[in-house]
């Protein structure tokens, strides 16, 4: 089995200013492919602690990542000292100069010496592209082990790996054969979705793995089938997540990397239907979960955030009546405002949301967490609601996200239970 | 200086299965009491594995911090190991065995064989009891090295860091006095910054050390110094602050964790104003911005998200003859939007956004991250054009950070530039 190594080079890491999330993903990465992660490892911008921890991981690995110390302000620690380390010297990499000057040129930004300096690379490394910064990675085939270089900003580290380093590994090593799947599901809890899937987990083959990956408000569950025929291994999955769908068909959304609004979006355009949103206590970020897509012009009309309960009245209609005799937080406003957002934005649907984020402004009557949503639709306006006491930023989430899959279930006609 | 090393024993953190959020939360609790983290380190499940980063640890540092490995379903992997390394027997510790039967029946459950054993500890162990979990901890001092084995589970370890093991650390080392300090920067990129502050920077007192910390949009900058007066070395770092002042004035906006959102909510209010938007290209992302925190209703008004062209005309009084000639990416129409929400949300500012976050909907005349802003004002509406070639996600961040900086600028009277 290969073994890699992933080292994090920075103080900033090491010191605890900044969480390092590139080693998580890198890991998720590599055992994906069937690469085995045997360290992680952070230290500083110190030469000889980097010095240290490269010979360390020569040692254990046949490939070491390398992610941070480049880039003018930290000096280009890991350059230089991948250059002594490899014994050779430090020259300007034509590929790499034509990009850092083409970079600076599109954004109409002068070239400065230092940035120009980002093109000197160790002769002996094989130059890899950074289409999203100055600093470009490096990859090397020195002392047994395959070497990789890279910036440590996660965007542009992860589409290094995607578009350059990635295939460049499946290519270099003999990899075994791992097949992953994964079906993500959503409105059920972890444990919940355990209990209703376990006789179905009981008698999985032995040669497929399930893992159950939650985020906030949702869960991916991974089926990894290890053997030597990929596309048996895919119709092997296949089947098992076809035997599961009976048990909780409704909370699975989609596959792989779909995500909820997109899915919801492509419903939508399926349909040629149209959204608008009415977003008091999401603020914004209701509507961002679709638009944060490409493509979602195509669907998403726009929105009123009526934070202001004013707002509401004006831009929304909701009658001063209600907001005065139930309230802001009620199922007869938020029902109110997604009528009011579907008539004034002339679309098929709209979605409103109306609670209380948090920290502040719960009540015992309705404490935070406390979150009303609905679904305004051609025949009529349908109403949730929610409670739940998680933070401000996990209350916006989920409530959004509930508001999405409200619609997702409306669009698929699965609102019975 | 005291040299720490953290270590966290687990597959599922080696493999990427779960982030590791408690080696960054260690490595902060130390840093504020001046013990200097040297290496972080991730292993698995694997003895031959722990058994050797405990020996390269105990030759880097002066503390090891263990976190991991522990409770029932890891077969208590790292203390059998840790008594092993120590040469000495697991046996029931009292109070250990005293906690973990108060647990269970304090929970009314039965007190199995399997957690009984949690109350095995190496005999050579200092006992640190775990009031949220039944693994408790052990702090060892041997090799002329301090040993500390935590659970993994992060608020058990966090509870036990902040009663048990950090007043212990600050009972048995002579730590020094280390001061950090943060200003944050926007609206100017690493490398120009790191160009204006050169000279500033050159002549730092040597006990005083800077590091830029940049993410997307926003630098830190951070001066630690290193000494013996807590109150001297704040008033240090504040003394290098303010001469470098001069040189970034405008781009300066905070200390610490302060947020620009928030930094431009507080001046809102401070002035007693209110704010509405009127988003396109960044779909609700701007005012997601001003509502993830709390407060925000005290300024924050509502927004209108036009996405659709007839939502500019029809919301916001866009006239249809601007999208006819001059298109929904111009100066007008950004303009005319912004005008339209200050009006029509009766807000003293309103912020607008029109432009192309791509990947598609780009021409040659408007590549992808062309984008518009603008700030209706009381006595006007100003616009700024952006060309930035991110992705799309990147662009709606970049510009609505661009946005929200514009209004900063405009309220502290610094639009010179």
């Amino acid at each position: 089995m290969v073994r890699a190594e992933i080292i994090t080079i920075g103080d900033e890491i090491l010191y605890g200013q900044i969480l390092d999330t590139n080693t998580q993903w890198i890991s998720l990465e590599l055992d994906k492919i069937g690469i085995k992660t045997v360290r992680k490892s952070s230290v500083g911008d110190q030469r000889d602690e980097i010095v240290q921890i490269l010979h360390e991981a020569q040692k254990r690995a046949d490939i070491v990542f390398i992610t941070g110390g480049l880039g003018p302000t930290k000096d280009d620690l890991t350059k230089k000292i991948l250059a002594d380390f490899f014994n050779c010297p430090l020259a300007y990499h034509p590929e790499a100069l034509q990009d850092v000057t083409d970079f600076f040129a599109k954004r109409g930004r002068e070239l400065s010496d230092i940035n120009r300096d980002q093109a000197l690379l160790p002769t002996k490394c094989t130059f890899i592209p950074n289409k999203q910064g100055t600093a470009p990675a490096m990859w090397f085939n020195e002392q047994d082990t395959i070497w990789v270089s890279m910036p440590g900003v996660p965007f542009e580290m992860k589409a290094i790996m995607e578009t350059e380093v990635l295939p460049r590994i499946t290519t270099h090593f003999k990899l075994p054969v791992i097949v992953h799947q994964i079906r993500k599901v959503v409105g059920i809890g972890e444990s919940y979705l355990s209990d209703l899937i376990q006789d179905w987990e009981l008698q999985l083959p032995s040669h497929l793995k399930l893992a159950y990956l939650p985020s906030l408000g949702i869960v991916k569950l991974r089926l990894t089938g290890f053997g030597q025929d990929k596309v048996q291994l895919h119709a092997d999955i296949e089947a098992e997540f076809e035997k599961v769908m009976p048990l909780i068909k409704g909370y699975i959304f989609g596959r792989e990397k779909d995500e909820l609004a997109s899915v919801v979006g492509q419903l939508l355009v399926d349909q040629q239907a149209t959204l608008a949103v009415a977003e008091s206590c999401t603020g914004g970020y209701l509507a961002h979960q679709f638009t944060q897509h490409a493509g979602s012009s195509a669907y998403f009309q726009g929105g009123i955030i009526s934070y202001a309960n004013e707002v509401k009245v004006k831009q929304l209609g909701v009658s001063q009546d209600i907001l005065d005799t139930e309230g802001a937080v009620s199922d007869t406003c938020v029902m109110a405002m997604a009528a009011g957002a579907r008539k004034n934005l002339g679309t098929t649907y709209a979605l409103a949301t109306s609670g209380i984020a948090g920290p502040d402004g719960g009540t015992d009557e309705k404490p935070v967490g406390t979150i009303w949503i609905a679904l305004a639709h051609p025949n009529g306006v349908i109403a949730r609601k929610l409670t739940q006491g998680g933070t401000r930023i996990q209350n916006i989430h989920l409530s959004s996200l509930t508001a999405i899959n409200l619609l997702r279930r409306y669009l698929l006609n699965d609102l019975a239970e």
